[in-house]
């Protein structure tokens, strides 16, 4: 087993939510890189890392987009030179529409499985022959972790965009679980049911505005090290978090 | 209630199997719209409808593309001017790849989302106003029938593009029966979970070559007749079909 | 094939609703046995059919008791001596309770056990051998269709009574589909989601009061013909049903 | 918040695996009660505890009868006076039958709802009152996790016996989660999809023999600990595990 500072990770979406406390956590352990669209939303990331002695670099990059991926992990081979990969992230949102049916454009409808579609595809297939490398050298099984949503469990009225997208995504994860799992690479599936606490969403009347009636981000980034750090005889392959007010 | 000849239906999807035992059966109550994108595909059941005394067209048509779709519709409202819609069905395969996950193309990667996922949208926005007129009048409450598979339900290796499309249908499905249900259209997805029995799948060595162990079309056709012809105090959303001999 | 009327059917839980309508559905085409705790719950119904010109006898069982299964068994192979079994239905509500978890005694718990899990344990092993005789000479493959509820896919709170029972029934269902579906038996699942529209319900405020928010009877008599009837080529393990309006 | 020494855990269902392994990793912080039938299956495990500086009792209980649960439990409290509970683990495997249905005895089948039901419920009903007098003291989330199997999901041949009692385990497990979860307690179930490494499976060919092939109890252990020390913003009702290798 190599050092941990020999393997880097990869975080695709960050904001001000999951995908920066993902990025925090894992780069107390890991070199980082952090994908986003527009670099305002990985730049203060990048610096609160180097701040705290980690290792980060933020790339600005559409996932959906064949040229922007190949340009993104070129940089991130370059920067990452002789390490190896040893996880993987998935958190991106994209576009979220939800309206009438009827009222939907091709566009609006489609960006659900540009962002959780297309976008996963791309990713994937960069990511894991970097993970297949990692097996079994890496501190830990080396790891494709995927951000899900009540909407990847059940379509409802006027959210058949994010819907579809979403369970496009919990399609192909559950396709990659079963192909790569056997060669020693975690895929798993996270279903975030509920708000995430951040600034955007802090006067949000949900759940009656009860203390904990949101998600921590912080908390999320601590379901995903823990499963990062699985042996691989106990494989998650899909686990659900909510809060504890939350109906389901 | 008017008299069912005052009303049409349309399949998208139409060959060998389902889609022609589909068409024939509805044809017998309906004046039917048949679309395929090859002419070949729709033809003869054209030919067979009418020679059974029934009324059906034939429409070249690729459900994934706007103008095309545009095109099919503009024809089949002045072929059926005055008519209402009683039932649209889509059972559209598309291309179907299985491939390890590295080997596939972008493009084959989405061949499952642009049959299931874009083609569904784009059908289902052209038929859904119309279904939505023939709410109260129509002989049976309006339907909106689709065609899963199992990877609907689950993603296998190598089949991320197929499960990810029928993933993405179910979604739209789903978002669709809790829009448009209480409205009184009925949206009901079939899980097809085995081999069909066609000319091209005569010979495939399923189920140990037992007889009856491929599904019999004519039995899907029923049932998506029986599907249509529910109550709308009694909606089926989902249901599943297998041979008996299948494992599952 | 052997003429229907060489062929009975049996249906346990006979009352108001939905075994009603199913066993003056079954009746028109078979002989048939109704087994209720109590006589009032059959007594009319078994009227009904003899009016109507059909067979069918009464009798009082306790699902949940091996005895009374027993006595029950042994009266229809007197009264349908030389005829063999088409279908089995198993309809049982058993006693419903709902009430905080904290509040419920061991009886009360366990009374969702005994209805669907203990009786049908004891109705199944009572009908199958019979079932598997009929196979390959009844009309339609015999038939063992089960009444679920929304409570057999989810617990909820104040429910774990009535959903620990319906969650039995349908892994037990499951096991017999898979156990005897090879073996030419179709073994179906019907998830009854919402109200079912008889005397008792009439004025329950379902639905907000609409026309037809609750289920009709006679439909679900419907639905479980239709199992009965498709072929082996084509087994439906499991459909839910619905008002159109209900929320899911 | 109280030091952790203040709170004390129960644990049933202890032997050579999941039991045992949960049983070291919880008594390192808290005193740990251990419930099993056989004294034999927590003796070792107990002196274990105590030689490490940890605090433990076993007790001899029948979870499925009322009178051996009070018993242990005033056992319990006679023992941990004035501590709380802060966790408390249902790891009852019960008597395992896989057999052809019609050759199930009725004792055998209810053996399943023995272990998973009625254990269940009379073991739910005496830790909860402990586990809500908890909120918010603890030092987590009260916590109650419960062990579910394969056969939680899916009912398969000769598995009625194990899989009812096993949905009906779950169907109890979500009741509680949506009734106490708002409440601050914390219930999580775990799928186990896959054979546990013990002495008794040691020879197993499972998954070809290969290393890890089967799930290490000590990673079991960590992920119940995990789940203990979800925060109230973040619980997982469910989560599964399997080996690397295990088909799924």
């Amino acid at each position: 087993m190599a050092a941990a500072s020999n393997f880097y990770t990869i975080v695709a979406g960050v904001g001000a939510g999951t995908g920066r406390s993902v990025a925090l956590k894992f780069a107390k352990t890991y070199p980082i890189a952090l994908l986003a669209r527009n670099p305002a939303n990985y730049e203060s990331i990048v610096k609160e890392i180097k701040d705290a002695g980690g290792q980060a670099i933020g790339i600005s990059t559409d996932v959906a987009s064949e040229s922007s991926i190949k340009n993104a992990f070129a940089e991130i081979q370059k920067e990452f030179k002789g390490k190896k990969l040893a996880a993987a992230i998935y958190n991106v949102g994209g576009r979220f529409v939800r309206k009438p049916f009827l009222e939907l454009t091709l566009e609006e409808y489609e960006a659900g499985y540009e962002a959780n579609g297309k976008g996963f595809f791309l990713f994937a297939q960069a990511v894991l022959p970097g993970l297949l490398e990692s097996v079994p050298s890496s501190p830990h099984p080396p790891s494709l972790i995927i951000t899900g949503a009540t909407a990847s469990l059940r379509g409802s009225a006027n959210m058949s965009s994010f819907a579809s997208g979403k369970f496009a995504l919990r399609a192909t994860g559950q396709s990659l679980a079963r192909e790569f799992g056997p060669k020693g690479v975690h895929v798993a599936h996270a279903i975030i049911d509920g708000v995430i606490d951040i600034p955007r969403t802090r006067d949000w009347p949900v759940n009656g505005g009860v203390e904990d009636g949101k998600i921590s981000s912080e908390a999320i980034a601590d379901s995903y090290w823990y499963l990062h750090t699985q042996p691989r005889s106990h494989f998650t392959q899909e686990l659900d978090v909510r809060p504890y007010v939350e109906k389901f």
